[in-house]
């Protein structure tokens, strides 16, 4: 039997403000925390890509068994914007995006959240 | 002076249903044409990271300059799920997105598209 991915997963879409310059601009710690978040939901990491921008900012993308995260800082406005998208069911990520919340500690956060469906009706 | 992000970026979320399995199949035809339709919106990639899966599906990650683009397939629904986040403008992007539907001809395309403003109000 050809394996079926799930129908519908989820998507979440974030901007965390507030977290501090020292957090920001490490991309060491950035990156562990985003990898070890990710273990919080036992995603599977298949692939990375990551930049260090000059003077500053970060970008790094993690391929995974599950579709994908990522995020990109902007430490002139003290923000980072957070992406992950899991085609594995309609309510994952929540751990490792608390996690996330938890490590970086922004003062406030704009948070979507949204099932992407990737059958039609007619294949139900 | 210091370079400052744009306040406000775009995010693309969508999901291509009908495209034909010899498109889906054919990573080399999806990546070639995936940095093709950035090129039409002038990003600068800086990383990639990609995977086959077994026996089917295909991801590919792209690290821009100005963030990101994704591509993630589900042969088994003829579909395939794409993600753009520009930090460049709240409008960037649709010459990409206009190019892949050109060029994977889906039968249907359910599109979110979104502005992402990473400073808050004190930062204006």
């Amino acid at each position: 039997m050809t394996y079926k991915s799930p129908p519908v997963g989820n998507e979440i879409s974030c901007v965390m403000h507030g977290i501090s310059d020292k957090t920001l601009n490490n991309p060491k710690f950035l990156k562990e925390t985003l990898l070890k978040a990710l273990e919080k939901d036992n995603f599977t990491v298949l692939g990375e890509s990551s930049h260090e921008f000059q003077p500053q900012g970060y970008t790094m993308l993690v391929l995974l068994s599950e579709s994908h995260a990522t995020i990109h800082t902007y430490p002139e406005y003290n923000s980072l914007v957070f992406h992950l998208y899991s085609c594995r069911s309609d309510d994952d990520g929540g751990n490792t995006f608390k996690f996330l919340k938890e490590k970086l500690k922004p003062k406030k956060v704009e948070l979507i959240e949204r099932p992407i469906k990737v059958t039609e009706s007619n294949h139900q």
